[in-house]
């Protein structure tokens, strides 16, 4: 555990560092090595990404026990932290959550992302609820004495009431209520845009995390916004699919196999993927 | 198991097309349901693919009900017929190997891929132990009712002794062998340039199966030659992975996400190749 530990602190301070911390979001052993291998200091997991290779779609439909299985498999091929998606912890209660993130920090995740928007409904959690979530989180991490990272989720510039304004005023208000019951970050799914950004950031005085999408500012834009995390959410299985698609169109079409060879890594390469990182 | 029973007649009849079967190679449900998108008759595993892709090097590794399982979740999800890359057949005898077999069958596979050469050790088992297996394997699929197409691997051109022409007379000889022991089709792995080709599809007068390459012939060119199968071997996996490590490399470096965002699919997209392509 003492390992896990250091990890753990070693994730919290990468989100008080001068520059953001990058954090790819991976979904399965070798993406998440392939990242490690570049450089990254952490990595995440992408609960679409890792659901979706295994068969369901985004949300809670996959067996609670299969998601803990495929966050263990990860973290333990991997030598950097790792921060596991729960989505909405798997529970309607906060025990329940709780039990959820316990048995992720087992499986030696250091930081979770907890969210409190409906896949299934596009609602939102009652705020009082996701509170006593978060808290019974902080707990359940303190009683393991693993300071895990809790990255709090809202999505309410999507599911909230009212127009683009009212949604960032709610927004706003849940992430300030979430980082005083204990969030370490906080990430209001779809915050893309410099001004939009500002105001986030001046408004909490914490940590926030925006996901790579189309639009979104660079590194350094990012950096001068106030930004402290940066994860990719599922934009890299996005792409990877994306990559398979043109290069079955090249087979298809024109019977060659470019995409497919050009810039490919090897058999090696990629058998050391499946292993942790030589020390 | 009567619509098993005509995937795999299906299946069969694509080694008897005009036309190659271009078969693609998966590694996880969305890489497989992307290649059923875009058009492929017919989808295999890529062992290599697979099994880093759940944290083992290729290989036996891996416990050989992962294996199953994993060929199971993809064969669940896709509506046209699938084949699984057994290795070696998890087994030093026939009885285990039929095994081996039998439950890739019930776990919805109609194909298989068996190869006669061990990454351990970098050696050829014996050619009549190989025999033994692959005439097991026919009698296991046949106790099942399932016409399975076996596709007999040799590793011959790279483990067999002797220069390069004994090396492929080692092939040669053995792929005639499996063939008269129940092998649909036959594939000396490491066969790309097209004398060489031409020499084994001359001999052999089955389909002979060819992996892409760097530097192998376009798909026209293999059909003037006579190949009957095209597979993607890991390709997909090296391409994919070396995809995301440029990527990684332009957002440390340059902190703009092009490789991730361009030509990416969608979310919408991406959970829609967790479940079956809709009829």
């Amino acid at each position: 555990m003492s390992d896990q530990v250091e990890r753990a602190e070693r994730f919290r301070a990468l989100h008080h560092a001068p520059h953001p911390l990058v954090l790819p979001n991976a979904w399965d052993v070798p993406s998440a090595r392939t990242f490690e291998d570049a450089g990254f200091p952490a990595i995440a997991t992408s609960s679409a990404g890792l659901m979706v290779s295994l068969g369901y779609p985004d949300g809670e439909e996959m067996p609670r026990r299969e998601l803990v299985r495929a966050v263990e498999r990860i973290a333990s091929r991997l030598s950097v932290p790792l921060s596991a998606d729960v989505v909405a912890g798997y529970g309607r209660t906060a025990r329940a959550v709780a039990s959820t993130v316990q048995a992720m920090v087992r499986a030696g995740a250091v930081g979770i992302n907890l969210e409190d928007g409906s896949h299934a409904t596009e609602t939102l959690a009652p705020v009082a609820s996701q509170i006593a979530k978060l808290k019974a989180v902080r707990a359940v991490a303190d009683s393991l004495s693993v300071p895990l990272v809790i990255n709090a989720r809202t999505d309410a510039l999507r599911y909230a009431p009212g127009d683009p304004a009212a949604k960032l005023r709610e927004a706003i208000a849940r992430l300030g209520a979430y980082r005083d019951a204990g969030a370490d970050c906080v990430y209001p799914m779809g915050l893309a845009d410099a001004p939009t950004i500002s105001t986030v950031v001046s408004a909490l005085g914490c940590p926030v995390n925006v996901m790579v999408r189309p639009g979104l500012p660079p590194v350094p834009e990012l950096e001068r916004l106030g930004i402290k995390r940066i994860s990719f959410g599922p934009a890299a299985s996005y792409a990877a699919l994306g990559l398979l698609r043109r290069a079955s169109e090249e087979v298809r079409v024109r019977g060659t196999y470019s995409l497919l060879t050009d810039g490919a890594i090897t058999f090696d390469e990629l058998n050391r993927l499946a292993v942790p990182r030589p020390a």
